[in-house]
């Protein structure tokens, strides 16, 4: 893999369209890629995110993207401030995620530390995988390659394949990410659970809905035994924020993309969230399409929950039988036939917990898009307060099964079984 | 807490007999605490450990301990290298121990980091508590104190009690100290159960019990499970070798020492190591003292590993009720009624699965006892070989028992009764 090129600025300033030709003809793969004179190069600001300045750039024979933090939250204005560093944060992640998992990220041009941006690769004619599900598109590759990704930049950098000494210098450095999980302790697994000047929901209707999961002390234990896992468990590199709005997809190609919020934490946080989403999207898709079509597409999309979640074990365990160079479970132990079998026994146990802990980790995020602070287009554009709040109950519903009865959903199945008596 | 005074050594050189006095004169408050002139300073080596040189320093009002690392392992030679650092991350956790369990640990005067130096409390006339033990000392408080040990330390060092800035700035000074962290992960969770040039036991008489261990698949994926914990689970501030070798007493006092091996690991690692290690002692008892009083003793070893378990878990538990200023169980979710039973109950699931965990590790820690390369005066001490053997195969039934049915011993009766059916 290239090395990015480190841009030496010396100090933190906005970039805008007037100073991104300039700041990038300094960066000769840059330059090179993007072609003809800087004079001639298209700018444009298309950050429609919550956090950050996102610039696409054009010339001659090709396109970048510049992303750039800025010192506050962009959703909120600067009451509410945030670390320029997670601009960094980012490019180490999607350096590791494009070691691990190889063309799943976008490709990494440069990193400007200190000008908190990243340069990388402008994905064309990719389209968000939240606004495909919404338009109805059948992406026939993106589940296979989601359960690809997962489950290489999951294994590759968990002790299974990493040594200690390499997984522990690396995780040194996600340690200091420390604000951004902090951003995820609170909207997933604390406010949707109390009262927050953040929360809101559809109101008056989830009114008493949302006093009740307040409320509700066994529901909170469990999220509060989820959220002890997401700061203790070490388990991998995990992208952190991967829902269906971090994904970019076409008929051909996905690429998972904004992992500022990366650290190493539990590996369900992250299977959990995209399943999460997909489920949203097939509760919100028979409200957005009545009748056959929007039925079909429903199933379609819960299809593909599916095959994530079994195509990423499927991949995980052919991981683990060929490239387990890690200091977790020596592979030289277990190369007798009994051996084997022991190991066979072991790796069904860490799917069967890893899957217990991917479904409380998506009923958290799904809870928390209907009662917390940050919502989804899946549910927001549904017009109609009566119908939104209709599809969101289920959604509260079928989180709160997920969280409370994820040790006894031994399979799929047990997941599709629960989305059909709750979305009747 | 006073701070440590920082030496600044400007490079590493092994300290003796002959450079002491006026490397310590250097340091105000230990010149002073010493007093009188360097002169007049008595210097021993007491070293008798594995891994670095200790020097006893006396003047006429008062003494210390300089301990200072090796660039190698002391008991092999220097075809085993080790890093020089973990004399800072002993400084760095002997701090964090005395913030978090004043009075359990030496105090600590000065540190140097280049000089891979620690100059601490000289504590008298304390001896080793595995000492104390094979001499059949009854020692009426360390029970108590090494449970108030274990949950003040591991506690206010857990997402339980520190932030999550707080605890992750923390465990990233010790993601550093990854070569000792690889020698537990090879001595205690490998090594035992593989072909490995270091291994010893009392042969022939345990040639076959080692055997049977190097083919007990079962028993392999169980350990290697639990070498992932130790890999993964950044639960607190471990000590990391917390044997009866690393804790000095009198009928008053107890402290730990020697916490080079600390990182941020899983709670039952330390707790599980002294308990492995009483057991040790008391299966070991009887051989050195036939009759009544040596059964006597034995008793009174089970019931002070048994009081180390219990008295941990009411100590742990009402510091989770009094001072529960963590990111992990947010306090105030659990405020009304309700939330004060369900977070009883989440509370005792906790406890359950910590007391799994401690039983697992402690069964790790006594069979490498026997099979792997470092081995204990208890067992060593015993002349005879066949006895020796005999008690060492009742070390090793134990230790895989514990191991084995970890999930299903749900109170410390059970331990002792597997004591009792083993070691009849």
């Amino acid at each position: 893999m290239e090395e990015p090129f480190l841009v030496q600025t010396t100090d933190y300033k906005p970039l805008n369209e007037g100073s991104l030709a300039e700041y990038l003809s300094a960066i000769p793969s840059v330059a090179e890629l993007l072609g003809g004179s800087p004079d001639d190069w298209r700018v444009r600001e298309v950050g429609d995110g919550n956090l950050n300045l996102v610039f696409v750039i054009e010339g001659s024979s090709g396109g970048v993207i510049v992303k750039q933090a800025l010192p506050y939250m962009r959703l909120v204005g600067e009451s509410w401030p945030l670390p320029l560093e997670r601009s960094y944060f980012e490019s180490l992640a999607l350096a590791e995620q494009a070691r691990a998992a190889p063309g799943s990220v976008p490709r990494l041009f440069a990193t400007d530390r200190v000008g908190a941006a990243v340069v990388m690769e402008y994905l064309q004619p990719h389209v968000i995988l939240r606004k495909a599900l919404l338009q109805g598109r059948h992406l026939p590759l993106f589940a296979e390659h989601m359960a690809r990704f997962l489950a290489e930049s999951l294994f590759k950098t968990s002790d299974l394949y990493l040594t200690a000494d390499r997984k522990k210098s690396l995780m040194q450095k996600f340690c200091a990410n420390t604000e951004l999980c902090k951003i995820t302790e609170d909207l997933v697994f604390t406010d949707p659970y109390r009262i927050s000047p953040g929360n809101r929901w559809t109101s008056p209707q989830l009114d008493d809905d949302a006093a009740a999961f307040r409320a509700d002390a066994p529901l909170k234990a469990e999220v509060q035994a989820l959220k002890l896992k997401f700061l203790t468990s070490a388990e991998a590199l995990v992208h952190g924020d991967l829902h269906t709005g971090s994904i970019m997809v076409t008929d051909e190609d996905t690429r998972a993309i904004d992992p500022e919020f990366a650290f190493f934490g539990p590996m369900g946080f992250d299977i959990g969230a995209l399943i999460a989403n997909l489920l949203i999207a097939a509760i919100a898709h028979r409200v957005h399409r009545q009748g056959a079509l929007g039925d079909a597409y429903r199933t379609w999309i819960l299809d593909q929950a599916e095959l994530v979640w079994t195509g990423f074990a499927t991949k995980f365990q052919s991981l683990w039988e060929t490239e387990a160079t890690g200091d977790a479970f020596t592979a030289e132990l277990f190369e007798d036939p009994a051996g084997r079998i022991a190991l066979g026994r072991m790796q069904d146990r860490y799917l069967a917990d890893l899957f217990a802990d991917t479904l409380g980790f998506a009923g958290c995020k799904m809870i928390r898009r209907v009662l917390g602070l940050a919502h989804v287009e899946d549910l927001e554009s549904i017009a109609d307060p009566d119908l939104r709040a209709a599809a969101e109950r289920k959604v509260l519903a079928l989180g709160r099964r997920l969280i409370l009865k994820r040790s006894t959903m031994t399979s799929f199945n047990d997941v599709l079984y629960a989305v059909e008596e709750i979305d009747l």
